[in-house]
């Protein structure tokens, strides 16, 4: 509860000025204003209009899709990544540099097997930024979040949604549901949900039924037009939709029994990272594993 | 000139339903309607909304970028492909399929020197698909367009902007500029310009004298969010905005003489697939190429 009580105290600067954000379900009681705002004035701040900056950024080795989202409506534009990994956490930070964004939070959906996490890096060369990761992953990180939980950068939020199954720690970050947010909504799925496929349940808690659970309970229930932004690609798509998964995903378009008979046959083999990645993952990155030894 | 004669007359269905858009500069009279609409009624047309659909999908093997463009507000969903690859047609037509768009334009940027165009295919696998080209680029093509040309795909267009330099039929599409057009406007610049970089000068009638004026009088000067979609990335960014590059392009940033210096000191190695795929691409894609042996 440590790590949540952190996370709302800092979101405190926000739902303290933004009161339209202050009556949205789930969200604590805005604690007392904890810093001091001397170079914006409250009413600058509340004269903001969110306004998303976003980016897709790829790691070809691993395949991996890096997000890069930020509220440049906002005076100090705050910014955080979803998924980063770590060779290619130089490009990522000159990217947010350049574009004067102020990183707040380093994000994981899950504790991942086949690259190793940036965020361990990115906190040694931005300090001040949290890294974030779920409470169920047992994985270390500055906080822990769960499922309703918001993680506001400026006045934009993302709400977390519980979608065990790939690991028994994922989540699926969604942009938030309101009149300032962004539409259509996008969900950053990690491996729940991949275009036209999902991620492997055979290991790191992995359950096939529980997948089909969360993606037709947390995921498919999402209006259509939401964009499905996924933790991979292999194939060189870089988004879809709800709509268009909901009718063309081979694996969740079937019944639960004929998916789970799908995911007991996949025959994978075991990831080549796997042996680094998890040991390091559950550290925050290789950046806190070498601390740490 | 038959070529653009033929484009303007498929564009008649448009511009004669569409009357907003006839009186847009650079655009010839619209001819007489050449076919017939039973499916839709002219009420039906001219109440319907343009409304994007964008993706953005990747070839791994070149780096290369493929664009999906259609207007899912027009009752067709017509749709047109910016520089498709051969190897990856059967992806990019599945999705046109499940989309359920019509795919009208297979357009080309430029004459690749390092992967062979998924135009032919698509035109063996789509009939009715009209391929693209700049008539400066002398390769074989259904339509070629010149500066200043529009291509229509539903109540929305791309504009045509001569930008050689990279090679001499260089061009950049440009989404329209205009109330019901897609803001900020889009520009799919092929080699021109890159995210962070540019095309290479050295052969096939490339000049850096010419790309940098290019760049400086085509691109450079649309408004500053104006996304930038290259036609390749090989550090895994996936869009850019003129704003960025006007900023941080290390090569179009300097002076005309820093930048030819610059080109003229890049040793860069021969391409690997220049010798098969030019002499393909000057005749539409292996399919046509195959079809002319």
């Amino acid at each position: 509860m440590l790590c949540l009580r952190r996370l709302h105290s800092f979101l405190g600067i926000l739902t303290t000025l933004s009161p339209q954000y202050c009556s949205l379900p789930l969200s604590p009681k805005p604690p007392t204003l904890q810093f001091s705002m001397a170079t914006f004035s409250e009413a600058k701040l509340a004269e903001a209009s969110p306004k998303l900056l976003f980016r897709q950024l790829f790691e070809k080795e691993s395949s991996t899709y890096t997000y890069l989202l930020a509220d440049v409506g906002h005076p100090d534009k705050p910014a955080l990544l979803v998924d980063p990994v770590d060779s290619t956490v130089e490009r990522d930070l000159k990217l947010v540099k350049e574009l004067g964004l102020k990183l707040t939070y380093a994000l994981n959906t899950h504790c991942h097997a086949d690259h190793v996490t940036g965020t361990g890096l990115i906190k040694g060369k931005v300090p001040g930024v949290k890294s974030v990761i779920s409470k169920a992953s047992t994985a270390k990180a500055d906080l822990h979040v769960e499922a309703g939980d918001k993680i506001f950068f400026g006045n934009l939020f993302l709400e977390v949604r519980a979608t065990p199954g790939h690991t028994v720690g994922c989540v699926t970050y969604v942009t938030g549901d309101g009149p300032d947010q962004p539409q259509p909504r996008m969900a950053f799925t990690g491996d729940t949900l991949l275009i036209r496929g999902c991620g492997r349940t055979d290991f790191q808690g992995g359950s096939s039924q529980l997948l089909y659970k969360s993606v037709h309970s947390q995921i498919f229930t999402l209006p259509k037009d939401t964009f499905i932004y996924p933790a991979h690609d292999y194939k060189g798509f870089t988004v879809s939709t709800v709509g268009e998964e909901t009718q063309f995903n081979p694996r969740l378009t079937k019944d639960e029994q004929t998916f789970q008979g799908i995911m007991e046959n996949l025959n994978l083999p075991y990831p080549k990272k796997m042996d680094i990645a998890v040991p390091a993952n559950l550290v925050c990155g290789l950046q806190d594993l070498v601390n740490n030894v």
